[in-house]
């Protein structure tokens, strides 16, 4: 059986998910250790996640800002949790020059910084000793920020956009008079992370709570939207942070009261990334390359002209053009591709690319009036390539519905994977043991999707037990899904009565 | 006369501009030297100016992309005149991890990095390790590609907006098969910002190309757009190069010709970046604060409910938030100010940060269904607040209208300046000398505007006197205007025949 891509899921996830990102044109490794080179085609995908999380921000009542990229090494100083979190893996700007010395371009020492600075890994604190300021009283509260920014986290095995030294993200940040109504905030903005993986990028995700071992530095808690990848693997989506006062007090966030009293607030921060592209591609794509969501897909409906550098040409290019206009005006994003390369070749690179409706316009169809299409998430039938057909007023009448038919098919199949995959009858650590266990003797990274238990919600050392007693099957706690209720089984890991359920999985 | 700032443009143009930046919200200085904080009203300036440029840069057939913050030092090295023109202010990571040791945080000694990191002053050269790649037949050519990004260039003297370390800006870079394809772009992308400057910025400038020793580090030709302000400096609003062939050959951009040869690429890269917010500032600004054209107001029409505590403050809210439902339906930005201040404070906090139209509703406007409105670019009639009246439906319907006057009105009145203030009457040094040093004598920052003069175009050692002499004058070369035709007058520098006019200008 051919298919598009060299390798498929089956055979090697992380090779196949290495040759979609590059044979769909999404990113390729720079010169830069860690850091991704983000092409037009991926880069797109990215504009279309922005400009939608960014209006529900807005609409959520939050304005952007922007901060320094730069934070002082004492700012990081002060956190003692966050410092613990963060330290390991930030990049230090120590000099503000070069020379050359001896024909050598190096850091000039007579520019060393008296401070180092440090490229954000996050901005708690650089935004903390602003929100210091313009936090004076309760009628400037809450205080409701966002921002898009590149931040590093240096990162030892990089992979392009699931882990990478640079990435590109949005970081709210928001302060508020009193705990409840920052918990409000913190659960309101997973609600809008929640929707917005479900609604536009056809990803079904389990919202929760992580447990103490998986907090955010700082955090007093830290919630998750979890995904579910082709390998049966959880991907964090996005993350949202309740930090209590931790950050208030280290950076000195009060308020004066409505009663003329003083009062620390209380702050919360939450954020999606770069990585979110890497979940579409682990969601949707195929051994045929990448499946994009109409929502997100750059172009939507790309026509491939097929051209035989006759005279027809002519005739079969002035049909694309017409029909991408009348594309265009019913408000879809579409293309004509007439880059000089052989028809088939521009088939498959679309293909590969994930453009949701791809029609191919030959002599015949021009006479015929006639659009031959083909679906990318219904692409063939066994090894055959499915393609239809349809009058040129019903295909660009009926393309919006085509395209939110695929939109709800692309959730539908990834929702179906995710409810089939998710075992809550596995009753004790035994058997979660030799439920993956097995796997992990004869291939550890074979598809076991996630487990969902009851357990007693142990602190501490008690805790740590437990993340040893997974970490040796490589499995970890993703979280503990909101809205569940009792009664609980007994706790998977202790016997003991379980008080809640959790999500156990392998995971990016 | 009681104005709404502390300090007026005659009294001090400078602490002006700073009181504008603070009183109108735009931003502020940050615990990082040189790095500013952008707040709300100040990076929706910069959310509409990248929106619409974005769009622009779009429809010419530019792509976005985004590369490596950081450049390896390497790279930088490669371009001779590159590394000379930028190797003086750059940020440089050195370590990749932070470590507490004997209590302090400090560069961990173990986690040097093997070769430097620059933090992009400009991408030039990591784009060209790209391009490079992306390149190889005629067939990929031309290649046109832009990002939004931050950049850092070590500053010893920063400005808010003006001149920051770090600052926020459009990179276009393109690779071309010939040079007069390249050059046809980089005067396609000067005419772009041009017409942006003037038809959404409301701010006139002159297009033309930078002398020699005024230059892009590596360019063959630099052009800019340059904006009058209102002290009658000039203000470099935005750039365009050729590069010719010097990246290509440093970066090795070659590509298979038609013809089966290898031929190098030539390269062009413009931008433009948050000093267009300064040049807003400083074209439009008044002694009450910002006039912001309506174009890239956030918020074009506020609306302040007047409200005093009584039974029909609900009257007044209900009629506020009718007018801007009809405002915002007609595709206006309109804004209700609900803040829990006095009124009187809400206006003068409106039109210090010059949002176009300010609406004030008292319970009488709402008995008679009348709306008084203040224009913000026509505030006063000598001291008195001017205010106009008009039926609910006829204001809403002429709204856009109205708005419209006032873009137009701003680009009128500054262009009107630029007009008025250009002398191209002097014609020999000694009488520019004059002009500008009776200034100096008494005050070196009284308005004097610009001068336009014929030059005959020296080169080498003979511009470089013509730099130091302007130089006493705290004069520049800022470009010799497009479009323009002979005969010339002698050269002012020399009296031999001039080649072309020039402008020349204090500068920002």
């Amino acid at each position: 059986m051919t298919r598009a891509l060299s390798v498929t899921r089956e055979e090697n996830f992380p090779e196949w998910y290495l040759s979609v990102v590059r044979d769909a044109d999404m990113a390729e490794s720079s010169a830069v250790r860690g850091c991704m080179v983000i092409k037009p085609w991926g880069f797109g995908v990215w504009e279309l996640i922005q400009r939608e999380l960014d209006q529900q921000i807005k609409d959520t009542g939050h304005e952007n800002c922007y901060f320094p990229l730069f934070i002082p090494l004492r700012f990081i100083a002060k956190e003692a949790q966050h410092v613990e979190g963060f330290a390991k893996e930030m990049a230090v700007v120590t000099h503000h020059r070069l020379k050359s010395i001896d024909g050598v371009l190096q850091p000039d020492p007579e520019a060393k910084l008296e401070e180092p600075l440090v490229v954000r890994p996050t901005s708690e604190t650089i935004i903390g000793d602003t929100f210091q300021r313009w936090v004076q009283s309760y009628r400037d509260l809450p205080l409701l920020i966002n921002q898009w920014a590149n931040v590093v986290r240096w990162e030892m095995r990089p992979r392009l956009f699931l882990r990478t030294a640079e990435f590109l993200w949005q970081e709210g940040h928001t302060a508020h008079a009193d705990g409840d109504e920052a918990m409000a905030e913190t659960r309101l903005m997973l609600d809008v992370y929640r929707r917005f993986c479900e609604d536009f990028l056809a990803m079904p995700v389990v919202a929760g709570e992580k447990p103490e071992n998986e907090r955010f530095p700082g955090a007093v808690s830290t919630y998750s939207v979890e995904a579910m990848m082709q390998d049966g693997k959880a991907l964090q989506a996005g993350t949202s942070h309740y930090l209590g006062t931790h950050f208030a007090e280290a950076q000195n966030i009060r308020y004066q009261t409505a009663e003329g009293g003083v009062a620390l607030c209380h702050t919360t921060s939450w954020g999606v990334s770069t990585r979110l592209v890497g979940g579409v591609i682990m969601t949707h794509g195929d051994d045929d390359g990448l499946r994009l969501p109409p929502a997100i897909a750059p172009k939507q409906v790309v026509i491939v002209p097929m051209l035989r550098g006759k005279p027809e040409d002519e005739a079969v290019l002035d049909f694309c053009e017409a029909l991408r206009r009348q594309l265009a005006a019913v408000g879809l994003r579409a293309a004509v591709d007439k880059k000089q390369i052989k028809s088939a070749d521009k088939r498959w690179n679309w293909v590969r690319r994930g453009a949701p409706v791809i029609v191919e316009v030959g002599p015949r169809d021009v006479a015929a009036g006639v659009v031959t299409f083909m679906r990318r998430d219904r692409l063939r039938d066994g090894d055959k390539v499915i393609s239809a057909n349809a009058g040129l007023d019903d295909f660009v009448g009926g393309a919006a519905a085509l395209l939110a038919d695929i939109q709800a098919n692309l959730f539908n199949e990834a929702k179906a994977r995710l409810d089939t995959n998710l075992r809550s009858d596995l009753k004790t650590f035994a058997d979660i043991a030799a439920y993956f266990g097995a796997a992990a003797a004869d291939d550890a990274d074979s598809f076991k999707g996630w487990v969902r238990a009851p357990w007693c919600k142990p602190t501490g050392a008690a805790l740590e037990q437990v993340e040893e007693r997974l970490k040796a099957l490589k499995l970890t706690i993703r979280n503990a899904p909101l809205g569940q209720s009792g009664p609980y089984g007994a706790c998977v890991f202790t016997g003991a009565p379980g008080v809640e359920d959790i999500l156990i999985a392998r995971a990016y």
